[in-house]
């Protein structure tokens, strides 16, 4: 260990609190640990984890704890009855919840007079610690900018905004445009796949093609910002005829079209709201405003 | 222009296929076009492309002709006719089409003993003669290696397989590919801009998740071609309690969440099915044997 780098505790051992708590270790930092089933603790106490007999204790030992637990309910029932000993010191939660939740827990913080941090972990176990990953935080820019360092041995981090809903609204909005990209990108492996391609030959193409899309959405960004969609290359329209294609090719397969059909549908929508000349950033206009054009 | 580049022709001067000529002008080779109506192929004869008369002329002038026109109906209206022109030459097609269109295609290059590649453009015209732009191509491999050099003037040429309806397939994978990841995409942005995050601030966030979104692909692929999905780290089950966090969210800002309700339906019928514990890998059985799971 150096005793130079910050003491942390960790409350909440599962296999993301674990992860956590075992990157700090590694990363030199005086790690205190509790957990409510105590053998989570002990398998980091044999590898010099420090191990705290109550929460209580576990927070008095650090200036800054981490709480990586089921949900808020838990988080409350822990330490609603010891949250005094936080006062003066930083909670950065990485337990999931909604921005509501993070509100909630940023005010009850401020009854007790310590620092909140709402977070999200953008990765799996295995990806803690690694500088490629994204851990979003919203809430106090002050306890942000004096635990950066601490925060830095668990991956990149993004402090997005004084707002605490931030991190988790962020992670709803990230997570389902993975789900997007994934079920879109499984519908392509099965319609490819009807032809005998394998998915491991298609899919090093279809990841060269979403930096291709990445730079779409780069393009796009800035139009929904200005709320214009200028359809310069590729018009709603022109992507309606190809949806076509795509939904004809699956059916002809024998695979579910219920994805191609949903997203011809905003398009359709879109298209009757007066895009069909934009770019398909204009679908926006439909997602956000549902009940004018359902 | 340098003589040494192989001379091409091509047919269909429509915005695309404009690009086409001129960045096989610009690359140096000599360079015919035709279009049905003169006026656009005029502005590309100022620029030094040869101007054929007719379409046979055009087919005369090169020994690789590149078309690229509004369907396979115009296509054969045009050349059905002079096909017998194209004998002993090759035909590259990137008029957009089905796969079934790009095997009647190659059957009727076969009966006027000509060489069929049926392609597919994955930009829009402003990526022409990019290395990064991929252009797909199935069919006949040694029409493909023959003129690879040529192909590569436009981009990146990839050959899928001689199967000549490879490349309309790939083309309808990808593009669903990219209406889900963009759709993705603008329901986060929806989601976060309903708090005020810019669509400019949350964009580079969801880009660099992309990147992590596409190492997931990477491990899942494998998975598909064994047929077996092991959940190590983010089971469906998991996901279908996240997914709800993101539909009460976006409910609670008036989105429309048609998207992820679908992606929901995938996940659960994947976990009907008996994938709980599997990886989100597995929703493709689902998509594969719709009516197995409906």
């Amino acid at each position: 260990m150096h005793a130079d780098r910050p003491a942390v505790t960790v409350i909440g051992l599962g296999s993301m609190g674990s992860a956590l708590a075992t990157v700090l270790m590694e990363r030199g930092h005086p790690t205190t640990v509790w957990n409510r089933s105590a053998h989570k603790a002990r398998s980091l106490a044999d590898r010099g984890a420090l191990l705290a007999t109550s929460p209580e204790e576990a927070i008095a030992a650090s200036p800054l704890t981490i709480t990586c637990v089921l949900d808020h309910e838990a988080l409350h029932a822990l330490l609603d009855p010891v949250a005094g000993a936080l006062a003066g010191k930083v909670l950065v939660n990485l337990t999931s919840g909604s921005p509501e939740q993070a509100h909630e827990a940023e005010a009850w913080a401020r009854s007790h007079a310590f620092d909140y941090l709402d977070g999200a972990i953008m990765t799996t176990p295995p990806g803690v610690g690694s500088a490629e990953t994204m851990f979003l935080y919203s809430g106090s820019h002050a306890a942000f900018e004096a635990h950066r360092p601490t925060l830095a041995s668990l991956g990149d981090p993004l402090h997005l905004g004084t707002d605490p809903g931030l991190a988790s609204l962020y992670d709803a909005a990230l997570l389902g445009l993975m789900w997007s990209t994934m079920t879109g990108w499984l519908h392509g492996t099965a319609l490819v796949g009807a032809e005998k391609t394998r998915a491991t030959d298609f899919t090093p193409v279809a990841i060269r093609w979403l930096t291709a899309v990445t730079g779409f959405l780069t393009t796009y960004a800035p139009q929904v910002d200005a709320g214009r969609y200028p359809g310069d290359d590729a018009t709603v329209d022109v992507q309606i005829a190809a949806v076509g294609h795509l939904i004809h090719a699956a059916a002809a397969r024998g695979i579910d079209n219920a994805l191609p059909e949903l997203l011809k549908s905003a398009m359709e929508r879109a298209r009757a709201a007066g895009h069909g000349s934009d770019s398909y950033a204009s679908v926006i206009e439909i997602l956000r405003n549902p009940a004018d054009h359902g």
